[in-house]
């Protein structure tokens, strides 16, 4: 299978591609991975312009020849092109896998809101720069090239799921990117922000009536949160804990999502059952 | 006049409070600051526990001796109480002042949208702490006491305004507080927040069909923006100019509000027009 890799927000290294290839080659021989040009660009904070990368993203999306679309990296970026790339894909567009995670979540979001069926929060080729981020780079490539039940996360229960960064989720909410997720398990996880921030975006989020309507809410990992004075002492259990239970939304446990090297696979909607 | 002092984000020292005292005692001597006792309490990251701070502020909403209720300094905190708090309003509570910002605007919202007539953004006595912030309080006061016109930001036009933090704006679209601002002119100002963030924030509130129905935006001060790598390059004004011109939003200028000493006051609403 050809799987393209887009960069709708930050850029990578042609190093960091080159190892992606590697292990491409040496444990999924049966995928090529085929790099946009648009992946190395650079302008300011972004992977090029937004029309590089809004072009870059529709180009492989709707090209037949490739079977995925795999973002490269998060950062920052993705909402400023989603709308308007989505709104370029043509019909074959929506036969393809999309995989990605973090700041990709805007695009996956207005995916989702659009139809599109093949979407799954997963690593990306930038998570290579992490310790550990090959085993997760690994479970995409098993999920994307073999659809690999091993890459899974763990408590996928057969019920419609979805998977955000608690921030980007916060950010898209009331936009022309919401997806509707009522009766969805929702599987959040975030990076390095304040845990006052995550408390403030839990507020945003479980006060929206669109997210009210999901089954309920599973909790991956809050990694490297900054140091704030005063400290803001409840963890992020306790924090979604407490935002599901003002929001009558069910909080359903732990998730094995984040950004991190045992980030697991999340298949977008009613994906197989582990159990 | 009587204005009564409630902390519903993060508690203030003695040493802050008196140092207020004094301030007022010299310059305005007509006014008496009343501090509740809930303002120097410290639960974790808040000035008291959430039913504290809710309580605080629904007392003296509702205490008929006291003419203004300023919030003592932001932070974060007020979202976790304010849908509660100002459920808790008596018919009284309509005829104060109340006065402040940054996380206060929470309550500012909520306040605007169940229909207070006497709000502003304008300094705190937390703001004391500033270089600079001794001339933002007076003006604060000059405006609470005498309605003094000198404290007021120089561009109101007579149009109705209101002015936010960025990211707390953000963070209560959606909510139970987010106020109808059709046909205001909504100011905007942030401060310690990554540019790519606030670059995402306006996605966000310009996103907003309620936001896109204002009668245009003017930027404050966007302070102490944290280095990030990569720089963002695009500064405040240019991050704010692209959202509004994508989303069809007037851009108005540059607004007299921040973070700092020179923060003036902007009343909510039709305000006194200073032409």
């Amino acid at each position: 299978m050809r799987i393209g890799v887009v960069a709708p927000s930050t850029p990578i290294k042609r190093e960091l591609a080159d190892r992606a290839v590697e292990i491409a080659a040496a444990d999924f021989p049966e995928a090529e991975l085929v790099f946009h040009p648009q992946c190395f660009l650079t302008h300011r904070h972004f992977a090029g312009e937004d029309h590089d990368r809004a072009a870059a993203f529709a180009d492989f999306a709707n090209d037949r020849s490739l079977d995925a679309l795999w973002f490269a990296r998060g950062g920052y970026g993705s909402c400023r092109i989603a709308e308007e790339a989505i709104a370029r894909l043509e019909p074959q567009a929506r036969d393809k896998l999309y995989l990605g995670y973090s700041d990709a979540g805007f695009l996956l979001a207005g995916l989702w809101r659009a139809g599109f069926k093949h979407l799954a929060h997963g690593a990306m080729i930038g998570d290579l720069r992490r310790s550990g981020g090959e085993a997760a780079v690994r479970r995409a490539l098993g999920w994307c090239v073999r659809r690999d039940p091993d890459a899974l996360e763990p408590g996928l229960d057969g019920r419609p799921s979805v998977a955000f960064n608690i921030t980007v989720l916060s950010q898209l909410l009331g936009t022309a990117l919401q997806p509707d997720l009522s009766g969805h398990v929702l599987l959040l996880e975030d990076v390095s922000e304040y845990m006052y921030s995550i408390d403030r975006s839990m507020f945003h989020i479980t006060s929206n009536p669109g997210v009210r309507a999901v089954a309920g809410i599973r909790l991956g990992r809050v990694s490297d949160v900054p140091v704030n004075e005063p400290d803001f002492v409840a963890d992020e259990e306790e924090v979604v804990r407490y935002w599901c239970e003002r929001a009558a939304i069910a909080f359903l446990g732990r998730a094995d999502i984040g950004h991190d090297g045992a980030n697991r696979v999340v298949p977008f909607g009613a994906g197989p059952n582990k159990g």
